[in-house]
């Protein structure tokens, strides 16, 4: 089926190839001229603005966007709904905040268009492997979509599912990222408690990595990337203790607090990335000044380590 | 090759059956006649005592055992250390604490005897998918032995490692279930935020865990399990909101503590279970009291909820 593409980053261009192989006739339009070039030159129909995109379409009409999440997709989804019709369906796969999208989808249902949220998970392997989707909105725009969901999830039946209403598919993708977060945070913490006893026992990380990637109750995707980064570079040597985020942690955080829902391991692995991007700490140095004011325990000056 | 197998639990009992069916000679012994007999008719031979069961293997002998950690074990290596002699090998496939293995390594050397720690994971699927096995130990010993680990393990080539000397594969174990404790705690977190909005987006959990399994980041043998429950219970209403733990949990904590090496989602994974098993906590009721106190905030008595 035809479906428009706005936003050819690296999973936009990912998702286009991978629907365009799948037979799929894509539109695809980006700020990036260079990208729409590229994409235009795998077999995409190349758009010169949002306008041209949408006359290009047939109705009704099925437009994807893959953008960072916040003000950019307000802007591309506001110009969107004077652009397009009541049946016409927005689909946003990128990352938004569920209360953005609630916002957005009550705004272009005054308009009589369908606002679709496809929580996308894969990142730079979904070309090959296929997307996990988690896709809210109304029931029939979905099935119309069907095509499409199928064409980008790694199987025809799998991998991708209605969750609920427009909404219901960020806030699961949401909690999904907040998982990430914790799973990723559970090995960081085992593998250092190896790599701190290495020396007593000589232990090979990636060795164990391996080990635990075949019958063992720990074994997931997210282990074998580690076996991948640790048979690159064993010590991890390469790479500075410093770990960013992109907002989906601290949004699932936020919920928790919403809901009064305990996560103390999502909340941990939010923190922990926090701590990971100080240097000296402020409440490490008061904490140091007042072991030193009640017990006058030694103290190491700034600069001295 | 030949090999004794001392303890016939569903662990033991099914890694003979492993064993046998790859075409190795297996003497068994257990307390529980019944466990010898079955074992016995899956083709194993019984043996009568620790005694009988060494007497029945030609030097150099090979005996694993497969039982509860602490004083169960202890007792059987001390009897094996007094059967056995110099060249021969004791395996514990078991959960022991490593510091355990460590004392008892020593206990055998002096003996001439070789400790080896196989850390193994797989639990009741082990039989069918094969074992992940974090061996420790002298090298010569565990090539001595690799037949009996590329039995068990998934592979002939993976899944299992020589990760280093005696108490490193019982270490490495340890880890692997404290990764265990936090990827679980992780996992229940997500789920539990999705239930908190249920009623909201009216999300299907189920369909989500499935999403989730293929294509996207957080995929892993836990939610495989984790979509088998939810498919025999969607709201998990059979069960008691009660997490027993088997000390792996604890020494991984304690381990961080003596290595001064932060796990915060492991410990807070460990906790949440010993939270999960008090139903009305003296800290939250000295939490009532205090903001009673300052505050003159409304509590609720004992028995009223």
């Amino acid at each position: 089926m035809e479906l428009g593409m706005i936003g050819l980053g690296r999973m936009g261009a990912n998702m286009t190839q991978r629907l365009l192989l799948a037979g799929h006739s894509i539109v695809v339009y980006d700020q990036n001229l260079e990208a729409v070039e590229a994409s235009g030159a795998g077999g995409a129909i190349a758009a010169a603005s949002l306008a041209d995109l949408v006359d290009k379409l047939a109705a009704p009409r099925a437009v994807w966007i893959m953008l960072p999440a916040g003000g950019v997709t307000d802007a591309v989804i506001d110009e969107l709904a004077g652009l397009l019709g009541p049946g016409d369906a927005v689909i946003d796969g990128g990352n938004a905040n569920y209360k953005d999208t609630l916002r957005r989808g009550e705004m272009l249902a005054q308009r009589g268009i369908h606002l679709m949220d496809a929580g996308t998970s894969g990142g730079i392997w979904g070309l090959a492997e296929g997307y996990s989707l988690m896709v809210g909105g109304d029931t029939d725009t979905y099935q119309r979509l069907e095509p499409i969901f199928q064409a980008l999830a790694p199987g025809e039946d799998k991998g991708y599912a209605h969750v609920g209403p427009t909404g219901a598919g960020h806030f699961t993708k949401m909690v999904h990222n907040g998982v990430e977060y914790a799973l990723m945070q559970s090995y960081a913490e085992g593998f250092e408690l190896l790599q701190a006893k290495q020396e007593e026992f000589d232990l090979d990380l990636t060795a164990i990595a391996r080990t635990w990637q075949h019958g063992s109750v720990v074994r997931s995707w997210l282990l074998d990337l580690a076996v991948r980064a640790l048979e690159e570079d064993p010590g991890l040597e390469s790479l500075a203790a410093y770990v960013d985020d992109s907002g989906e942690g601290r949004w699932t955080v936020n919920e928790s607090v919403e809901l009064a829902v305990p996560t103390p391991a999502i909340t941990a692995a939010l923190y922990q990335r926090f701590r990971s991007r100080q240097e000296e700490p402020f409440g490490a140095r008061l904490l140091a000044a007042l072991r030193n004011q009640f017990g006058g325990h030694a103290v190491r000056e700034a600069g001295s380590r």
